[in-house]
């Protein structure tokens, strides 16, 4: 019977399987046409079961923002771990998130309106994604004064500053005003001016 | 008769009158919720007469967008034009003109809806306000070349650079969202490190 086995499925996997089928209906539907009624349906569960997983759709867009978001960060990381000086991963940084924003958050329009929603619903977590990644700049502006290529006093507050230079190639609301142009050379220019003023010190 | 006297009025005049009070109806109504009839019915003219100076009301939003965009301009150039080094003129661009944005794009927030709605319609006057922004960038950068201060082969390709690094402090998108911040140090904190990689040369 398959609701017997329904009954005794991990509570992870039906949470899994909840995400996907959800994000497969944000998808094709819309984040705003479709309804809680609706994913149950098609998890051939019933809507009060549903709740007791997740208490709204909201609850849901949290959980495939944070994977979105994750991945962003995964990719952050990747560059400031790999080989290479401080100031050519600062510019890898732009360029190749630039890149993985502009393909991942807006090749799907409706994955994107899901993303401002959430922007707009749940901004402390959207904080908490804007924080890992002046953390991921930070590291990589310490790696550089321990090398000697950057004078930097305080690489906290300057992983604000450079984060904040990077802010139009990386804003998906940004990056959607700008969808058909070429900005790679651009943001490849601020990362190379940056890294000028990082090494010209104080 | 006041039929008469409209009927010889200065055409200009009329079409001032009629920008001025749109602009007060979008205000105090919205933009979405101000009908061409509701304007023609303040200003005691048939919606005819009124279709015969503006074919719409999107025509009408672009005078008063050109007004805003025009007086931002005037900050930035009255910048461009003071004493001071071409260092502290790129500072107070980005410091000043973050100050004027916040306040007179985002103290009536009616008004930004309609500024939100012209950069998504006419797109066009948008490209030629950034455009402006950026010849002003250019004239400063110019400056400082002139001057020694700046080591800069292509003043009009880095200016496309510079200004990119100042969006988070432009936009008005980017402010809304950050409106309760206190941006102004990691505006001057980005202006800084800008005149540092400028003056650092390649």
């Amino acid at each position: 019977m398959r609701a017997a086995v329904r009954g005794r499925a991990d509570p992870d996997e039906v949470r899994a399987r909840i995400i996907e089928v959800a994000e497969v209906l944000f998808r094709s539907i819309g984040y705003q046409k479709t309804s809680m009624a609706d994913i149950a349906a098609e998890l051939k569960m019933s809507p009060a079961n549903l709740y007791r997983f997740f208490p709204s759709k909201l609850a849901l867009v949290e959980q495939i923002c944070a994977r979105v978001t994750g991945e962003i960060q995964a990719v952050a990381w990747r560059i400031a771990r790999s080989n290479g000086s401080a100031s050519e991963k600062l510019e890898r940084f732009v360029v190749e998130l630039h890149r993985h924003n502009k393909t991942v958050l807006l090749k799907d329009r409706r994955l994107h309106d899901m993303v401002s929603i959430a922007m707009v619903e749940n901004w402390q977590s959207i904080e908490r994604h804007i924080e890992q990644m002046r953390g991921v700049v930070e590291s990589i502006i310490r790696e550089g004064v321990e090398s000697g290529e950057f004078k930097v006093a305080d690489p906290a507050a300057m992983a604000h500053v450079v984060k904040s230079s990077f802010v139009a190639f990386l804003h998906p609301q940004l990056l959607e005003q700008c969808f058909h142009e070429d900005m790679e050379p651009l943001a490849r220019g601020v990362a190379r001016l940056v890294v000028k003023g990082l090494r010209a010190g104080d």
